[in-house]
């Protein structure tokens, strides 16, 4: 378990996040608890907690009774904020500014042509899935300090013939 | 071992690579040697032998020794075409165009905040190194089909306080 | 049959081009054949042949082969030029500046979040994959004059839940 | 009929639309209806539906009339907030940022020269237009999966000679 | 008739022009013609002309017949280079550099809401066709010096209702 | 006279106008008067009384009295919100969304070297002046359909030799 | 001690900065305190200071703890609006508009890949780090007039072999 | 001395940079120095020395003199090409893609108003001077590893009061 | 003295301005005053005094007091307003669009390159200080019209040699 | 008379510039003149002569045949590439890289609202204008330094009135 502080909504962001972005960033300051621990609770990735967090991703009506309970979120707010289809890419401007985010991207950038040409090799023509698609974030410790691991891995969908 | 193609270079692309590109590309394509074989015959990662043909890594002597044996190029040629230090980013115009590369993108986008916040609790304020990297690419088969499995390992560096 | 000219390839666009689109259109020009006639030739739809001679969709062997046949291109040149995996996205900048392709970029600006609500609205939290994807253009006359109809046809993939 | 929730606008999409969305979308909340069933009711397909509800398409005499009946919101209110001419476009900034929209987008950008070339060896010199346009979402469902299926249909427009 | 000298070709332009165009452009120094001369000897009006030479407009058979003989090109060479379709919009970058194209933009830009504004409340929901249109450029003399005088005319089009 | 609605402003566009622009669109709603009605009643091109509602040029004094009177407006309130010099520009932002405006852009795009060829043939070398300017709207009406033509008119201005 | 004023925030900066950045400026303004004078309180370089206040580092308890009582903030609203992680960069848009800062991004754009050459060839192939990183401004005077000097400093990081 | 290679031009930047780019970076690579080997035998620091061969510094005469004979390029050929004022920033792209030259432009970034507050506290309202200016690089070793320190160092200019 | 009515703020340009910009206007509408006037009697060009009142220059002492009692506003509200450094450059998008300053913009993008040269050939290789600068507007008249005419002085700084 | 070398054109520029520029610059190159004295030589001012060679300015037959003759170019040769309208701003690219020219961007960035204010004031509702203009470049010496003065005048232009 993490020794570090929680993530919390800055005030400032919320005008570029969808209504359920608050609700639940303020819920989990009061209960204090790490994404980790929210996905713990309710059988998801934290990733895909976060992700849900910021509007990325869709609660199914499971996950918002679990939310609910665990957040002390009435269901009928929860519920009515959660309810409509996301629509992404909206809580981060590109290229990103902030350098954690923008290491991410810079991989994409340096590796992205070696990725490719990688992949058709395995795979043939087609592309990774970013739908069908999962992903998940891993700390290793060793003596050199530590390490951060994550890991994309999407189903492979080859171009259609036509 | 794949039954697709290999990767080449198309004469287009030339302009926006370093001189030493068309070379090794050129010298792959009549070896018909995948990027994996290269990777396996010289010690390194496929991933990082096909970002030092695309020129976004640094080759040592003993890479630009065997792979001037491996391919039958001259070794003062390639040793001369590899000599500079790499000037990173050239080989892709940002978004990406191609779908492949530009799920990488949409990844980086979507999940940037979540990979954050999560990296955030697991480590503190800080973040994940794309120099003291590395990254991997997997193929995974199930009876759903092809999976890619992208793997990217940082050094995580703590912010310095001051 | 259409009594319009076919299409050729200006020499000015070449640069931004792969290798092999020189080489096809001066052949098609040489030949006189439309798109519509090599798609019928080679048993592929009309809008994937143009797209493989702008170097956005790849070649299979018997494609390469009974293009060579029918274009009169020596097989070895075709197939050296067409070997690579298509780099796609790069015959058109965006936002498109000739007003025949800007009105299909129009119609997404305009229709964009219609399509997104009536299709989540249809199959859920998902996408149309733009991969696992076939179209075709289609002329349609009546009394008001000719009409162009475009069908876009994807695999519908749903979100993984992770 | 389907299964899957409707689509409903969140709130902090408001400020980018006409002060008709927010009133329509919440009457359809309230309604719990999909944009196929308004469509049938008030005899108009139902991406153009969504297209006015965003503010993309103009509502007639009549349609503001069979809304109000079946949204329950006063006909002077809704023929208020409807009166102006739409202001196109404002409801998507490009390149779309959302996974759903950008594939479309992704499709103009690969194919975009590819339609081009054979719109104009099957039309001669001119134009689909996107006014004088219909489309239509349909599913389809196979044992493959599901298909969605997005048709445009435009009049020809030729380039006047002058 | 004009006492000031005729349009040129700088050669630095060449690139993003089509092929055509250079070799329409010292036809017409070499004769010294104006592009109202070209418009009269072959019928067409002088900005129809000046766009045709520029790769805007297409030409038809006998407009090639005629530019061959007024300026002494091969007929083969001339429709050789004019047999594609126009691929309009590539001869300017937006927004203009140039001071007099600047201020055509800078009308749209100041006046473009005002000019929908007129036409919505003459013609209803629709557009001024860019397609369907013809324009033509025209001088006036008064006291108080020289004017300008150029004139859109485009065909209305409703938007479909669907 | 027009049997089209008139134009209004949408609520969601107030914040890029200036402080008389809501003032005068209630007040010319209220009055359900066009901007050719308004144009006639104070004596000026109902393109630039658009213009002017949407801050995009000066009032005169006697144009405030007529517009005070004329649309019951407190002669001090829109006096005072009138009195500033306009900024123009601001009312649209570039390239244009809206398809209409947007085929006006795009005239300029396709046509803007064909305009300044000829208009440098017919005046020298110089500018059509977009300030020293005046513009109109026309309907006109054949056999074909409804026309739309737009009318621009400026001072020519050569450059200065110095 | 310097006879400058301090260094306060405008009101209208501050919807682009953390809901911390007008509490401490606020509290800052209140107490006539420089960034050096606060940095000497807290045991932190001035520069980091501005930073934290910016929302550009991150404060830790013992600092919160210390500005809460150097600038009377009660210690739960300080500490409320401090915990967050930063999301750094959205202080300023790129490229930099304020002259002083556009120095720095010029000194960068103009010795960008003079600073490259030099550093790869003192280190080889790697970055000088922005995270493990310090920096500090000073003033110096001599007969010329005043100089400031600005000193970067930062762990040099290898690109990893693999 | 450093054991690491020196810094070479790879070809496929050599368009956008000044013609006396490749003829220096020649010269260079052929006698094999270091720029700090460069700096001390004509007297200058090796961040100019590495400035003046991109073209992003001028040469003086004794400059010209001591780089002919230390790199022994012909006098007038090194006089006729290092003959021009700089025209600066054409050697970078920004932001910049290469991660070390990123660093840079980040700690601008995130950085800029706090060095802008700290600044204005110590000199009162004005800039660092980037002309009246010079910058040194400088390795420091520790038992953490390596760093590099970057001084900047400019005339403090106060704006004029007028 | 003008006969012009005096330059005034639109309520719709305050979110992008400081905080004493609408005090300031709005004083400055109260009391009739042109800039002309103002610098009259605070001794500071109007230049200088317009751009204070925009939030590009930085008020002295004096200034505050002297602008306190002719704008009748009180001495501890401006003081608060005025007390910070000017963040310079947030008062005008680039490029502009209104018309008026589009101009200057223009004359910098043409004759950019003609100033530099004849700069450089004047003073060496160097820049004009845009900070220790003064600037001033003159109203010629001539049997021709009015001529506006704009000074630029600014000190010469040559670039260190180091 | 100064004691700065003259300035010239490097190689790498003249692909944006029209064809007559680098036979210009070699020729002033050749005879060792400055801009001030070519200016002289042949009536006109140095800047409007910089922006003749820049492709800014257009050459009168009596400046080509005094060009001719003072540069020794053949008259034919010059005639030939000096004959079309120039294609303007070409030469540099917005915002402006190279310190000198930015300088000028960041007055007009910075004081742009100011002169609008100012200019308002005194001549009502127009603009300066850039094509009924001239500038000069003058340089004047105090016990402070150097100092540059830039001159802009233009022949002031109210909107009309329609």
């Amino acid at each position: 378990m993490s020794q570090h502080p929680i993530a919390t909504l800055d005030a400032s962001l919320i005008p570029r996040l969808p209504a359920s972005s608050p609700t639940l960033f303020e819920a989990k300051k009061a209960k204090n608890l790490s994404f980790e621990a929210i996905g713990e609770a309710i059988g998801r990735n934290e990733v895909a907690v976060a992700a849900l967090f910021y509007g990325q991703a869709q609660a199914s009506p499971e996950d918002i009774k679990k939310l609910s309970e665990l957040l002390d979120i009435p269901h009928a707010t929860l519920s009515a904020r959660l309810s409509g289809f996301p629509d992404r890419g909206r809580s981060l401007e590109m290229p990103p500014k902030d350098p954690l985010v923008y290491r991410l991207y810079e991989i994409v950038q340096n590796y992205g042509p070696a990725y490719k040409a990688v992949l058709n090799e395995k795979f043939g023509d087609g592309i990774m899935s970013a739908i069908s698609f999962s992903t998940k974030v891993e700390k290793e410790v060793d003596d050199k300090g530590e390490w951060a691991k994550i890991t994309l891995r999407g189903k492979w969908l080859p171009y259609s013939r036509f």
